[in-house]
């Protein structure tokens, strides 16, 4: 299975972003996952497009904007012009999500759809071939930091046997209290890539967070 | 009069935060100016508690948190937490700004509030002897680089007649397309807090935003 890495800046320096982000790109990771949150879809206000575009000239990294805000059609375009090369929306709260989706794909640009951890399958069900990426929520989403939901272990399970169903080859992203042990778990269900906030951002020196992004990496290897 | 500028990092490089502060800092600005924004209250997505922590150990600058989103109570105890000195509220929308006022003073902080171009004076009249400072934006709030609007000259100058006809001592603060010539209109009109955003950041250098600062102070050193 081809493992991927997204870490998430969440929890990051935000005095120092452009390092922060340096180091995890220097490490290997794939993607950077960008949580934009609005206090109102879920609690915390994180950041918007002015930092994506300030980041964008610095990074290499796929750029993945996963929108934690109410109505995010409203700024799907302002995030891909600030440099998003993928956008995550919530089925939650968005009655019309296979025109979301298909506003995405309209700029040429991945899409990925998320589920909070009692969101059920059925959410998404009907978008696994139109999508390029469904991400399942292991914790609430608002804060880094948080504890891994194991309930959502068997969902993970679940939907790799339905995409595997339809002969579809699409991601299963897995957010919220990553550490190797739940990465591995994750793996097992059939996830392949991970958001990394804490684990990595946790640790002070740029030699921790390298070791942390090895130490996930590592764990899959072994699992191969 | 005893001037005051207020940078405001809406229009920073996002990626190198802590070096945007500390040439603001080190050109003699008084107020760091940070643009809270949820995409609801008004446009643009700016960013949270998180980035105002993470400046916080840098700087020691008088940080007043503006905060453009809706229903701002359920943020004041966050941001004081991260760090805020002042926290600035908007009258639209919130329909017991009394109470707002009382709640940012419970923890001992500052407190401002603010009307968009379009609100009258009477929105804030009865709250001169509570507030620190009262803040009339000069633009309508979402972005930074937008043009002064001249009507909310006249505002000030009946401002600054109420708050001496109330024998109070409360600021008055402009924010948006402040450049040295608006400066000076503002100051002639009654203002003494001015946010400077573009006019300094637009610019590339540390020396070119340090000379931006300057040609304010010195623009408002002539009126003395």
């Amino acid at each position: 299975m081809n493992y991927k890495i997204a870490p998430s800046i969440l929890n990051a320096d935000f005095s120092i972003l452009r390092q922060e982000v340096e180091v995890v790109e220097y490490a290997g990771a794939d993607f950077l996952h960008l949580d934009v949150i609005d206090g109102l879809f879920a609690p915390n206000i994180s950041f918007g497009p002015s930092v994506v575009e300030s980041l964008r000239k610095h990074s290499n990294l796929i750029f993945d904007v996963h929108l934690m805000i109410q109505d995010p059609g409203r700024y799907i375009s302002d995030f891909i012009h600030a440099g998003a090369d993928m956008i995550s929306v919530h089925a939650e709260g968005n009655p019309h999500l296979h025109r979301l989706v298909y506003q995405v794909k309209y700029y040429g640009k991945k899409v990925c759809v998320a589920i909070n951890p009692a969101t059920p399958l059925t959410a998404v069900q009907h978008l696994i071939t139109d999508v390029d990426m469904i991400l399942l929520m292991t914790v609430n989403p608002g804060f880094g930091g948080q504890q891994f939901i194991h309930n959502v272990l068997p969902k993970i399970k679940e939907l790799r046997e339905l995409i595997m169903n339809k002969n579809a080859s699409v991601d299963i992203q897995v957010d919220g209290g990553i550490t190797p042990e739940e990465a591995k778990l994750c793996a097992e269900a059939g996830a392949n890539v991970f958001v990394v906030g804490s684990y990595i951002y946790k640790h002070e020196s740029s030699e921790d967070k390298q070791k942390a992004i090895a130490d996930i990496k590592n764990t899959l290897k072994a699992i191969d």
